[in-house]
């Protein structure tokens, strides 16, 4: 994946509802610096709170890249996106883009970029050729957050620790290694698109050395106990050598994401597999603290478990995104 | 992978000794059947046994496709090799490589192969879309050996054990995941070489349901130790739902295959880290035996050493290829 060059402007297309537009606000979130403005067609039912701009304005405003952060309907990018695209292109603007069907299929937009001496970055596809790892120990420190399912919120655990580092005025890095990440840096591994060999290459290529007091927060992927991505976990665990691990929980699911019939393991369950699996790249790691996904659950609710998780568990336990990942920065602190 | 077309004529080029005709070894080794004869080229060192043959007295003899099975030097198909691989297409014959340098990349092969309607078969590259990984229990048996670290004699122990079992009149498949293994088979998934999202799906799709009484012996690869390729094993652990493990050891190295620092894991480590795992997938899963790569060792030190294995573990232990697979395939029918 080449960088994309920031800062951005947010292409909200005629995004039928705020929903469509999660890409869009993950990137208004996390790197509110990367967004100059949004870009809305006539209908666009989403809305960022941001100033809406035309192409020339954004430009006029630093755009480089025009970010699709919205969902296309019915898989094609259509003909109303087109014109918009084209025109971007025309404009100066380099195009990044998340979405199943790729940017670089469409001939026209290929040629117009082309002409323009334009870029089109899809971030579903790896443009480097990674290495095969080699688990020599490197330089800096890597926290890496591990869930009992997928989707359970380790994508918001890394970003919320990220985040609170960066206020503490500690180093600290953001590795993307999913497409939401990758538009919100402008830059990571899609790591799910990664050819077997090259996984844990990859993430060792994502996660240099660096200075010793520096920590990496490493986006997971998938779960150990998750069949279908598994190994996209694995390959995290060793190619990531994390100093340490966030254990990453939602609390309501009844089964495995997508596979009826699995139900979801224990945290104790999830420690005793995932620690001894990392400590084979790195003999060092722990397992720091436990980040619970709340939002089903009431304030009191959330509150109550997180209390009960700690005295269970031994350690400390939040839901970053609602109620701050300060218990576990100062966990890694402390390390 | 499509289906390689069987008999085999098989190409020993300019091997300069028998180590380089290594995959050609393994087919006549595991499939006889598969191989009318051997072609060599002028100065060739190796030698496997078989019926010296031209390509046209291949074609009498039945065989459908020239197997390269040999590797080639300095990573390119030279012009010697060329001139007979062009005449083999002529003849009829499709070709079948598990060189790194493609046929495929060859303009002048894929021009001839077009020209005669044969096909060019690069056993490393994934030809089928395979699915995500959806955890449905297969109907079944499924045996998978783990590894202490790569290259432990894993298909060795497979093709054992499928071979034995198969004398024995039992019902049994040996599914390839390796560029060797699709060569002797003629068919498989190149696992390496498979997108991490479907890796898992691509296991699952090679072992569908069959006969309740019906073993595959699925090839494994890498190790959960291994850095470098434990996504791939774990992988093969989620995917292949084993109802068996077979743990496989060689006991003379002193680290990791391509790993210094990293040292081997004892064999009580891995069956309490894959079996948990293999649980996950399929809870009835169990391991029901040791398989020991002893080729650097005496006879009676072989056997020792196995005899104190089996006493320490509580489990039978061989060594496949050099006593026989009959203590882990009665193991298995006791199951």
């Amino acid at each position: 994946m080449s960088m994309i060059e920031t800062p951005y402007l947010l292409f909200l297309g005629d995004a039928p509802d705020q929903l469509a537009a999660k890409v869009a606000i993950g990137i208004k979130d996390w790197r509110p610096e990367n967004a100059v403005g949004q870009f809305r067609m006539e209908g666009c039912g989403a809305d960022l709170g941001l100033t809406d701009m035309s192409l020339v304005e954004g430009r006029k405003a630093g755009a480089k890249t025009l970010v699709i952060g919205v969902a296309n309907r019915g898989g094609v990018i259509s003909q109303e996106w087109k014109k918009v695209l084209v025109m971007a292109l025309e404009e100066g603007y380099d195009l990044a883009s998340g979405l199943h069907n790729l940017l670089r299929d469409e001939p026209d937009l290929v040629a117009v970029a082309e002409a323009c001496g334009r870029t089109l970055h899809d971030v579903r596809v790896p443009e480097v050729d990674y290495p095969i790892a080699n688990g020599v120990k490197r330089k800096g420190k890597r926290c890496l957050a591990v869930g009992t399912d997928c989707s359970v919120g380790k994508m918001y655990t890394a970003l919320c620790m990220d985040a609170e580092m960066r206020a503490r005025g500690m180093k600290s890095t953001f590795r993307a290694t999913g497409q939401t990440g990758i538009l919100v840096t402008g830059d990571g591994v899609p790591l799910d698109a990664v050819v077997a060999d090259f996984m844990a290459g990859s993430v060792e290529w994502l996660t240099p050395d660096n200075d010793e007091d520096h920590w990496d927060h490493i986006e997971g992927q998938g779960s150990l106990f998750h069949v279908s991505y598994s190994g996209v976990t694995m390959a995290l665990i060793h190619g990531g050598q994390p100093d340490a691990l966030v254990l990453a929980h939602e609390p309501t699911r009844d089964h495995m994401r997508g596979l009826p019939g699995y139900s979801l393991p224990s945290l104790t369950a999830l420690r005793d597999t995932a620690l001894p699996l990392a400590k084979v790249a790195n003999p060092n790691c722990e397992v720091i603290g436990i980040s619970v996904n709340t939002q089903h659950m009431g304030e009191d609710e959330a509150k109550a478990y997180l209390a009960e998780l700690e005295a269970e568990m031994n350690l400390p336990a939040t839901d970053p995104f609602r109620f701050g990942a300060g218990k576990l920065v100062d966990a890694l602190a402390a390390l």
